[in-house]
């Protein structure tokens, strides 16, 4: 047990990572699910506009309200997760970075977030959602990193409804996803009413096939999607793009 | 009036271009829509086995069953056209390059094609439909550049309706088209189907937008894309990356 500032303490198993930005920390667990790479690029493609409302669907340790609380004037960030041990360490993080004014974390399921924060009480919904379907393949599903990976606690279909009731007429939803899901992402987003407006594909390099896609959907838009140009991830072998380096801090 | 060999004559206005592949020639005109970067990259990534019998609807010029014609085994080629002037532009061209066995051109309207050519009797069809929706801001819709460009005689979703009908069980769609309506292309394809199975999209170089997008689906096909890596036009000022030079057969 290490006592840290604000009555913050780290437990045993618990380590602190640098976010390298604003100089904020964030704790995370090798046990449970770690930020990736995938945060830290939807934290670069969602923008948030002064005095906005901002809800994360599944926040994890909340890695998205604390990046995008540094990286925008939003007025407020929720973060939702499901899971107590993950909602618990967020919450430690948000105050180990003094960050309770702006940052929120609620202990709750998605599917019932209408009800737990009202229709249309936000500007932005981000999400970093559970990629695989289903729990299929998988010998432990109440695993803390499978309920992070598999779509066991909640569909994509239920994150793009709930989103839809969540979010003001106008309202914006970033996501990252896996490209093999276009396809059913692109028909759900419309479905529920919030029109794909905005992609950008993530190349490890360019000679590679994509592994993550980035997506901004608008409630009410017109059909017209802006493909923008590709980001690359590796420059060569363990150096990032200039692009990246930017996206990390570095 | 300038005879060429197996009888066909060029005449004033039109031009013999050469296609960089087996010694095939390709009769075009100015004035009437030429065959552009998107026809051969999606010769490029269209697939035709041994034997496999193959429908180009909306031609053109012939441009495409005269690449894949060249470039793949299958049995036949046939090139649909609505436009009379078209048609016998590509037939004369079938003519000259002594394909008329295996290269098909009929005149006729799409949405009467599984009519004209009866259900299931293809196994690829491939398309270079109109990107451009209706004929808003167009002065003369009549024109042959415009009914090439824009939706007039018949629209993404005729293409689709059609192509399903046309093609057999587990039969394969080759289409190029504009990123921007790619939300719109997946939810027809797959109401229509044809599941979206592959996309590749075309940056001019790694710092721009795509302008292009190669997709393929399959009839009956599971829901699952894959995405490649990025095809790249340019490598630098003037000079072709090695993939395009390959593509145009320098």
């Amino acid at each position: 047990m290490q006592p840290l500032k604000n009555d913050v303490t780290l437990y045993p198993g618990e380590r602190l990572d640098d976010l390298e930005r604003n100089g904020l920390k964030i704790i995370q667990r090798a046990d449970r699910f770690c930020f990736g790479m995938d945060a830290v690029l939807l934290s670069g493609f969602a923008w948030i506009r002064e005095g906005e409302d901002m809800i994360d669907l599944g926040t994890g340790n909340g890695i998205l309200p604390l990046l995008l609380s540094a990286k925008t004037e939003g007025r407020t960030f929720t973060g939702l997760e499901i899971q107590e041990e993950s909602a618990e360490l967020a919450e430690r993080s948000v105050r180990l970075n003094g960050l309770t004014d702006r940052i929120f974390i609620r202990k709750g399921d998605i599917k019932e977030a209408a009800e737990l924060f009202g229709a249309a009480s936000f500007d932005v919904v981000v999400t970093n959602p559970p990629y695989m379907k289903g729990d299929h393949g998988l010998t432990n599903p109440d695993d803390a990193k499978a309920i992070a990976r598999h779509e066991i606690c909640c569909t994509l279909e239920d994150i793009l409804r709930v989103s839809r009731k969540l979010l003001k007429e106008g309202g914006r939803l970033f996501m990252v996803h896996r490209p093999f899901r276009l396809t059913e992402i692109f028909r759900e987003m419309s479905d529920n009413g919030i029109e794909p407006k905005r992609m950008r594909l993530v190349y490890p390099d360019v000679t590679k096939e994509p592994n993550m896609v980035l997506i901004e959907g608008r409630v009410g838009g017109k059909p017209y999607l802006t493909v923008e140009k590709p980001l690359i991830v590796w420059q060569e072998k363990d150096v990032y793009t200039e692009e990246m380096q930017t996206l990390y801090g570095f």
